[in-house]
């Protein structure tokens, strides 16, 4: 199923002051990232290792959490305010940072951990992106 | 760029009491019904006749915020309580189905309305098709 | 500091279909009880028997994220409708009993758990007292 | 009914590594701050005017968002990470500055607009005051 991110911008009705394509795969990834990490929490959860995992745990919730606000933010035009996107774009490019370094550290015993290491690099990826062409 | 829904299913390490594959659907449908309604929200307060557009704004802010919550209770396995699962599936294809109703009255003179009542008819059957097998 | 849940109320320029004083206890208690399970969550990843605590953790996660949803909700009153208040109150009064049971097994052990069980009664106690106006 | 944050912030098993009375204000600063923008919002939906305070509503949403999110993040202490508390907190203290410019601009014509630039003037000192002491 492909994303609606894409063609929902398409439908904007005013102008749009950011680069549509960089828009909509940072959105995506922003979506995806928060998705894994919220999984990756829950899977930690139930390993019987859990209690070396619990920054993991943490990380991931912090992570889900900014992305799931940034992709919002991100997907909301009308009285755009770039300083508010760009110090969230910030925000959120230094928890994936975090989780991605945090999930990479267990990525070889965990495989949830090791696809939620790649989700985070990519959103932190995304975000940079993003943040280079807003100046 | 696919979905890491199913993907991190697949890493969860301990048994799931759901069906696999229309639990991912389901995650999947309501993340990107959650998205479609966040744009839709802020394309129809850029819209000129948005004082005919409040009651769609809000019931789109609603569905966004329900079907964001309901994606990440479906997205934990740990301590699975069936009764949340079910009470919670069935508030959310509630508003997606006002939602999608709202959104479908508007759908010939806007576009974003259009694709966003798909992604709410979508995401209401996804949620009915999962809710099918827990009762 | 008081809540500005009901001098917002307050200021609404319609119609409110609900009884302020019930509604305003409701989102009061819903914000209240999210905030509860947000730290139980993590208390609990805290303790040395983080173990044994998974499924509080679990339920706490799911239990902030409906109680938050269901206060944005609640607090929308422009294009009111019925079903979704009615049909989310159900979920999250579903929630927080589940929550309240989990933590309250915990609450001679865990000072956070006997506080968050309070706060998830409070909650439930709120929600079907307004759902009890709605019908 | 006082709110449960200080409370629980006592039952956390492990050290905190921010002053526990400036991090219990700023959380509580940050979830009045939401509720307010949250009922702003809509409040603004329902007026006559509603075209022109469309950028009142978007940044309002934005700033419920992105505070409900901080104080998600402050609530938890478990695998403490100081550069994600402060470049999220500085993109609160942002959102709140924006909100509160915007919604200050509306306070004479409409007094819910007057509470919320109030809410987020005050949710940005309480995030000013706990960023002063991390460094």
């Amino acid at each position: 199923m492909p994303s609606t991110t894409g063609p929902m911008l398409e439908t904007y009705p005013k102008s749009i002051n950011l680069d549509r394509a960089k828009l909509a795969a940072a959105v995506d990834a922003l979506n995806d990232c928060a998705q894994a990490c919220t999984a990756c929490a829950d899977a930690c959860l139930s390993e019987d290792m859990v209690s070396e995992l619990t920054k993991c745990i943490r990380t991931n919730l912090d992570c889900a959490d900014i992305c799931a606000t940034t992709a919002r933010v991100l997907s909301r035009h009308t009285g755009y305010d770039a300083t508010i996107s760009r110090t969230l774009l910030e925000a959120c490019a230094t928890a994936c940072r975090s989780c991605g370094d945090e999930c990479a550290a267990h990525a070889d015993k965990h495989e949830h951990c090791r696809i939620c290491a790649e989700a985070c690099r990519a959103c932190e990826q995304g975000c940079r992106d993003l943040l280079a062409t807003i100046s």
